[in-house]
């Protein structure tokens, strides 16, 4: 096929049609089209944007490439969480086994560790023994059996989005929200769910910081699965600083295994029962945010939450004994305690500076190829406004040596600022929900988010 | 290299340094950056533009990735002409000799057929014999020998150029105007020229179509020369009907001829003429363009001019006779008269059908290995605003078949439009003269351009 015309019209600013997106997609991932005129239509496609009719067309063609799961005929109500990434951000684990102990099936894709962000497969894998490569067909059994399979993107699932997502990696075309709504929904809508929730975060350690371009990613993926018969709801959760206090794969497991016996930190299961409030809704399982809310709780509570997520451990054959045991996760060789260098009040911890560190420690790739060592990290028991002494402890590095250990301070001094006050508050923990109808604006409560303002987008 | 931060730094609309810039054509000319990664910076410098200092650094790093002509110590001054392209543009084989017979050196280092547009290159060797491809030191000899040598672009020269070229062919990426500039300019300033002598085409038939791109292009290349110590001075031509009578290869091999003999068609000797005068005028032969003006008359009515095209095609391995007697070009083996279909105003000769119909009929390349037969393509009597009668002959077709003859036929009827009067005047045939001090649109006149106006740009 002719390339090139395509490839200018877009970068007039013109519309490419179903066809020929189809056909794009297509050629691309037979191989047929060169990478070198692919990663130039990107780019166009970065400045010059999709219309609502290509962008469709081309999330189609791209779940088109693969095959999809299908639970026809199961009545159980099948909901998946998808977050669009972020430092500390350790929700799917705690969600995933919380909401399938509500009589909710999560198929659950997840991916690993990308840039500065952490992956919920590296964080699964922290588990001894644990398999996230399952294929389709276990993934299904392991759903219609217990619920909940917590696996990785299969081959089978959307072959055109990871070449695609390989090409945008190394070629500048990463953050065009067109692109990365079309990424994200065609695999999601691959699940045969019954509904979706998204965790579009914002602030300084999300891909897009600012909260403006966080709801045009919300309002695009929402219009996308709604149109193809998928249910999306999307919140807006803060991304300003680390979320809860484990920054690091095992570290991470650990702290979601707290939180499943009602003992992590505040934070997180504040943004995990706002997820799974939407996620019961969406079920139909509850009809009120109270009363959704008061069933995680439950959950949580019964122990019935930690015992499904033993279940998932062992039917993807890691040793289910961490859930009562976290111990028996791989330890870091070098630990340290950072204490505040100054008296004052926590002004920043920035997220991304934490989360380079993690990378850099060993916790990350910066190849595709690297592996990741499990046991290194930051534990951070402050947040923005707090009040520290100096030389309180304020966070623990956990490296392999003890070059690591300087490295993980250096990366605290640098993340951590102390000063006489707030220069602004954080972001709102949930600020915003997001559904076909328009985006509410949400103010943040102790408990569970009340609604401040409608308006329709 | 990292690569992805620059793209990006780009595509936001910020600014590579002189070291990122050097460094970029280096790695890619060494085969370390791929494609994909080039193609997707080159789409963001499309979209996003370079500054000047950006222009400057990229067009000295493609001149550094070759060699460059040297003439250190000969006091002849070297003027070269470059065109931006077009239909039935035969203008070099004319100017070349016709300057050189003058006493000004013509180093003229040409292209071939691109898209529409027909090139030199091709052109020449439809001459039994005529070799295009000297090296630098051949040319250099001939030049300081004869006066003027007519060759490819060598792979000595500005090969980060050649690379780039031809990614930009096949990924959408020709029309920005500083990656043209930056391209012309690395190898005219490779050519050790005294002045440069641009012809910048505007109106339908041009790379660039409007004249306000064409400006700017012309703006651009001369602050690249200037900078860079070559006096460059440009003239916006006519590109929205062809220029003389043939397109066609060997067909304008015998227009240029016939032009060098003084019987060639009235614009194409007045497009020649204009470019003439600017070039004897840099070379410092003449000091007014009405003296230099009839410079160029006397070099073609003594027939200097026609003997230095000898000259030249004896001295690159082509049958000299061929200016005696163009018959020994070859020859089509059909030929048709097409007749005007109706009585009225030529209203349009529309060039980039007539130019692409050249190349349906095998006188241009679809594919970069493509032979191309040079003895096929148009000669159209008429121009816009000429009265014609039902069934007149106004164009022939060369063609090597009846299919051909057919095909032509059709182009000709598409390109040609017949009304009742001019919707707008056809554009003057030299309708600006751009320099380092500004623009001066020009009057049309019958022998030679006068002034009109004059502004700052």
């Amino acid at each position: 096929m002719l390339v090139v015309p395509l490839i200018e019209r877009k970068r007039d600013g013109g519309v490419l049609s179903p066809e020929e997106w189809s056909a794009l997609v297509a050629e691309y991932t037979a191989g047929r089209i060169p990478d070198y005129q692919m990663s130039a239509l990107l780019m166009a496609v970065l400045l010059k944007g999709l219309d609502r009719q290509e962008l469709a067309t081309l999330t189609d063609a791209m779940l088109a490439s693969g095959q999809r799961l299908s639970f026809d005929g199961w009545a159980t109500p099948r909901i998946d969480k998808h977050s669009t990434g972020g430092v500390g951000d350790k929700v799917s684990l705690v969600l995933a086994p919380l909401v399938a102990a509500c009589g909710v099936a999560v198929p659950m894709m997840s991916g690993r560790g990308l840039g500065h962000t952490g992956g919920t497969l590296d964080k699964l894998e922290a588990i001894p023994g644990f398999r996230t490569a399952l294929s389709l067909a276990e993934a299904k059994a392991q759903v219609q059996k217990i619920g909940c399979a917590m696996i990785g993107q299969t081959p089978e699932i959307a072959p055109a989005d990871k070449r695609l997502y390989a090409l945008r990696d190394v070629t500048g075309t990463v953050e065009a929200i067109p692109l990365i709504a079309a990424s994200i929904m065609s695999k999601k809508l691959a699940e045969g769910l019954s509904g979706l929730v998204l965790d579009v975060k914002h602030g300084s350690g999300a891909f897009l910081p600012k909260t403006a371009d966080g709801l045009e990613l919300a309002r695009t993926m929402i219009a996308l699965g709604e149109d193809r018969g998928c249910p999306t709801v999307a919140l807006l959760t803060a991304m300003d600083r680390p979320l809860g206090r484990a920054c690091g794969n095992a570290l991470e497991t650990e702290e979601a295994i707290l939180a499943l016996r009602g003992e992590g930190p505040p934070d997180l299961l504040e943004v995990t029962y706002a997820l799974g409030v939407e996620m019961l809704i969406a079920a139909g399982i509850e009809k009120t945010s109270t009363r959704a809310r008061k069933r995680l709780e439950t959950a949580i509570g019964s122990g019935l939450a930690a015992e499904k997520f033993e279940q998932i451990i062992e039917a993807q054959g890691g040793n289910p004994k961490v859930v009562e045991d976290p111990s028996v996760l791989p330890q870091a060789d070098a630990v340290e305690i950072f204490a505040a260098p100054e008296t004052g009040v926590v002004t920043r911890v920035e997220p991304r500076t934490i989360g380079r560190a993690v990378v850099a420690l060993g916790g990350g790739r910066t190849q595709v190829e690297d592996a990741v060592n499990p046991t290194v990290g930051f534990v951070i028991t402050v947040k923005p406004g707090d009040k520290v002494l100096a030389g309180e402890p304020i966070a623990s590095v956990f490296a392999k040596d003890a070059a690591g250990i300087q490295a993980g301070f250096d990366a605290l001094t640098r993340a951590i600022s102390i000063g006489a006050k707030l220069a602004a508050p954080p972001l709102p923990l949930v600020s915003h929900r997001v559904t076909s109808a328009g985006v509410e604006e949400l103010t943040p409560r102790p408990r569970g988010p009340a609604r401040r303002a409608v308006r329709r987008g």
